[in-house]
């Protein structure tokens, strides 16, 4: 299955051509605009975006699930999975592992196998959301939970995730806390609230010094009522008195209806409190459909603040952490993250193209409309030969779905691994 | 496990002295206010809310499931749980069944056990969302499908459905179409929706003389970004053009948020074109939770609409028909589907206290304050009192979830059945 | 106009017999529960719930406005309007007035008004999202504003507002800001975020030591894309940088659709940072409709909050500012403002029937049911008689609105005041 | 101030070798996917929006409003303004009166100048929701009112609408009823819309045979509890009662939140049921910001929808109505239109661009991810110069904006005007 380079070079070099002259086009009109196209093509092929090790699966809903076939039986076929990502896109260079489903059984040969695909190990997330064999239920809460002694089997779950993690190289610790109630008077909010800070105190401590904590909100689902971090003034307020290395992750589909994500990435960004990002998209709750599928502009707004609070110095775009979170119901995953990943490259491009020294300008003058019109003009520039040529500067290929689709990879990977498996965890 | 009559009547004995107390205090209260207690106590008695197979187990989200142990393993153990309730409540004479997950190997046999329970079977209900080992996936829809092969096979489900059902003595289908798309450009609206209407026109086609369809909209999930059938004009119009017996079921989960659900069962009535209920509660999405547990001032409006319309000669109380549609996370779903059949007749009551003559001459006077005056003065009331005689009179339970607790009947089910079976289609 | 005390006890007399029957009953029953109705009453009595000055005029909206008649044309009558709900309802004894609308020409006067009408003054209100003459605009914002000679205006007009209230006895400032922006790229969140807090500074700077902050968020109107308090995460964050006084202050009304409004004011009371509440009731946005007529059951859930909060200590009862802030559109204000008063009131009698004891008991125990039982309970008890006697042992009416149309106030005010007169400020 | 065809002449001369570089380059880039270059053009040529008479002064919200300077007195200014907005972007060419803001008072001297301007009359509006001085109050509704006598008030006054229109060939009669309740019991919504039904007969009855009535909906306000039509299902259903020349109007803001309103108009389409629409954009309710300055994809979405409904013949291009209708509050209202008219354009033209043939083969194929590229492709392609282009080809101005602001048309208007003009009926 595994593509080659020579594949790759293969198939950019039917559609070489078309591209350069595309991309010659736009370069010169933004340079004319005093753009420098090469910083921005560094920024492009500089971005990674983690994949976490449950995307690579058919994901479901609470109605069933329909399997996409070849989907990754082991944490070795996940990153297998993942590697391909890397080498056609150059636009991921690590996994986001889910504990317990991917506990490695070999550390070295699992961190050897990685570095062959060129993939690192992002943040590490926890589970204590579902029953899979612990011995007291997640079903009332976990680090919220009544009973101490759910609450340390929770704590020491995490621990044992941070010490996988360490052993991988990971820096972070994710923390997406489903406890929550589905009827009024289930939960004493204040006490569940008072719960989940002792037990993260006691998670915080435990973490190595030079790992952060990623602490998510989420308003509902699978909890109905109310969850015990439901907004991102609950996760900072909490991330505020547990430490510095603890800070907001904000994941996009994780709002309320019409919420502006990106004023709380600004307010986040201007406290140094944002530790990263869950991309994926949404029309009505947490649809984790693909990333810009849905309101590509909001992405781009979102963007637009990370970049202009990056620029400003409140954090470093290093400090940031990026994943995709999604969910591929209908989908191959491997094609709808190879979408999702040139989406997100488009709105960062296309943030990076706005004027900010004349938008500022602007602001300060209350010229709304001219202000509008210099994001306009962003938005409505065609970015794709940026990604392209990045792409192509970096050794990955100028149409990563149409290799994949002719070289039959799913194909492959059915008769490999099977038509009916399923990723562990879904 | 079986309560009996006696069981039931030594509960009564402890509470009864003090009902009687409140029941006497409350209805003398009401006579004075000019309300025939009899006619309420009797319109509250005849009341039957229909609970759906699947509703015996516990429910789970995409992220997991819960089991509460002793679930039924069969259709056999459903209807004894249902049985349970009708004698405890005496507010359920129905079952309203799933195919294929209820399909009966021997219908006589079936017949003769919930007509020991005092249970009949309400509307029937297809599957067209799930794959369960039919030839053509529903992935990409089913009585929408661009496939004609896929539409005929659901179409053909859904005629054995009502065969099933037939057999049974039911007098509806309910079709709940869960064909949609998640992505923009995934589906054309109107390609679906006609092959959506002519599917229909099948199934309606092959439907007894005296049955009805009840036909379901809702806007999202599974599906999230189109449903083929979102809302209540999608459902109607589809209705009114398949013919007199297509009617629109109003679930209260599935409306986008802040709908005013109450207005469009007025207008259903008005247009004598409500097929009925499906009762759960929700403060987010499609949360199934317990009816009344979120919003029980909404509850009350919509039941004064029945009330009204049907008063008011629109359609008759008979020609609607109920049901609960809940998901038990983390109730015992049996406690549940009482508290939730309580929290329907509640809502029942307080609406036919409405003084809806004057009622209507305050809206006549445009007397804004009165007429929500009137509406409050029937909604604080406290009308416990009257279901409970209505399930004395009935000769059923005072307190139905303690005396459930009382016999532990949980803890029976778990021994008889098994700590960790799992209802069918759970 | 003035009723009098004779005329109340005249009104009194003809419900009070029924009224005791009630109460005797209701009563009784409390008592056998274990709950002291003494203890209850007195709360009941003692609560007081402020009003501002703009809400005795009709309001509208951007589509226009349907004049009441009668409406105060002075503080003066304003306060009498203020005066004649306290003497009947017993249940306000403070107005929150609004400058510059309401700034008295003489202050002994009014003082001496607002003391024979038994009204105090609570906390004053800013308005730096109109322009009524200033000179300059506000249409770009206040104390976020671009330009530092508008904030300086911003933060000189609040307080000149505090030397207002000093005068008069007041002991707290409302800010709502309503800055904002209509359009992506017309504001810098950031900027916005960082001149509001330094205008902010200088506000709280200038407050007397004995008063506090009370800091509204919003998420949208009159700005539609933004709002630079858009949330209580945002409020509390400006708050706890200011200083101790500063608090976070819950308009009902300002919420995303589906908040747990009750949720955020348990967070806030265990941070003791909840400043106080402005009620009102809403189905869309910040509809602004009388408190209790739309979600009476959410409105419970929060008094339950506020209650445990209170009782668990943390903070007094009284440290919490009570106001009602809504919109008459359609009702004559007096009567809709005694509607508010009462569903206040019985959210709060109902919350304080809960078995807290009970309820924690049952919350440990991850008994979902009875917790809900638990609340439904005190939900389900009609209070209305414990109100009544309240009322009647504070020397108010037992039927306010019954006497205030016997005496056809409305027709006395329009008499005197005029047919079209309308309320400063609306 | 009006600019001559000079004017635009020596404005374009500026821009234009620019302009045709890049659009050569895409004129080239299309026409090797196969597509039309000049039939698309030719489409954004023809495609003309009307302007509705309100639009051209500043709006404002319940809190207030800030004037723009110059507005126009009068509607012979109104004209003007339009002519100007038609003159600089060859995109309007019809204005939208308002009665009873905008009856003539000489009809031959209105026409006259209209036509000066290439100004035609698009679709008169009626206004029951505000009283003007009629004998009686809309306060509790126009069309709905229960009192007969209103109902026949405001019937007459849709009657003197028409023949308003059709003394300026006008075609259409846009209705929008705001009449609904605040609070529940406030209203029967049955009988309300028996009423409004009653009277849309009346009104429908006496148009003229050429015209078309055009029936919008909306969720909610001016009105917070309910609105009579709140849906397009309601508006659907009255529609279809009145007759085939009553269809439903399309206002992008009027829905609730996360309604997926292409696929209504997908929906309409089939049915043959879209009147046509109002063009604005929103985040939060019916916020009437400039379209497409939130929701640009979602714009696209529903303008793929229209051009895929009229080629696949479901309605004709022809008998769609197109009307922008939003709020000024911070922008110049002319610049805020150019802005608003061009959003348009692009999200037409880049409908255009979508191969209809491949997504209809993707969708019949289950491809998932290829309908996504389609769509993706299309609207991510920069369609700025064909706009340019059709506007050179029309005559009017590369740079609209720019050059209404090199040659300060605003600051001409106010001096002409005056600062503090207000548009009738703001």
């Amino acid at each position: 299955m595994q593509l080659t380079t020579e594949n790759i070079q293969e198939s950019n070099s039917r559609y070489v051509a078309l591209h350069q002259k595309f991309f010659a086009t736009l370069a010169s009109q933004l340079e004319d605009g005093g753009i420098s196209v090469e910083k921005i093509l560094s920024k492009i092929r500089s971005f990674q975006i983690a994949v976490p090790s449950w995307a690579l699966g058919a994901g479901g809903t609470r109605f069933g699930r329909f399997g996409i076939g070849g989907e990754p039986r082991s944490l070795e076929e996940k990153i297998e999975d993942i590697g391909l990502l890397a080498k056609l896109t150059k636009s991921t260079d690590a996994v986001s592992l889910h504990i317990p489903w991917d506990i490695p059984s070999d550390y070295e040969a699992i961190m050897q196998l990685a570095k062959c695909h060129n993939i690192g190990f992002d943040a590490v997330n926890s589970n204590t959301f579902q029953d899979y064999g612990q011995e007291k239920s997640y079903k009332f809460g976990s680090l919220s939970h009544n009973d101490p002694k759910v609450r340390e089997q929770a704590v020491a779950h995490n621990k044992q995730v941070i010490e996988v993690g360490e052993k991988l190289g990971s820096k972070g610790l994710t923390v997406w806390l489903a406890d929550g109630s589905n009827f009024p008077g289930q939960q004493s909010f204040r006490r569940a609230l008072d719960n989940t800070f002792e037990s993260l105190q006691k998670i915080y401590a435990s973490m190595p010094e030079d790992w952060k904590l990623l602490l998510e909100y989420k308003p509902y689902e699978p909890n109905f009522y109310s969850t015990v971090i439901p907004d991102w003034g609950t996760s900072h307020l909490l991330c505020r008195q547990l430490g510095d290395r603890a800070k907001v992750l904000v994941d996009l589909g994780h709002h309320l209806p019409n919420t502006n994500i990106e004023q709380i990435v600004g307010i986040l960004l201007g406290q140094n409190q944002l530790a990263g990002f869950h991309f994926n998209d949404s029309k009505f709750g947490d649809d984790d459909l693909t990333t810009g599928s849905i309101k590509p502009y909001q992405l781009f707004l979102i963007f637009l603040e990370l970049v202009a609070g990056t620029e400003d110095g409140c954090q470093s775009w290093e400090s940031i952490s990026w994943m995709i979170d999604a969910s591929h119901n209908t989908k191959d995953p491997l094609e709808d993250l190879m979408q999702a990943l040139v989406a997100i490259k488009i709105a960062y491009a296309k943030s990076l193209l706005v004027d900010r020294v004349k938008l500022t300008m602007y602001q300060l003058n209350g010229d709304v409309v001219m202000a509008q019109e210099i994001l306009q003009k962003a938005f409505l520039t065609d970015v794709r030969p940026l990604l392209k040529e990045a792409r192509l500067q970096s050794g990955g290929a100028l149409e990563p779905i149409s290799i994949y689709r002719q070289h039959e990879i799913r194909k492959q990977l059915i008769q490999k691994r099977g038509e009916n498996t399923r990723a562990t965890g879904l």
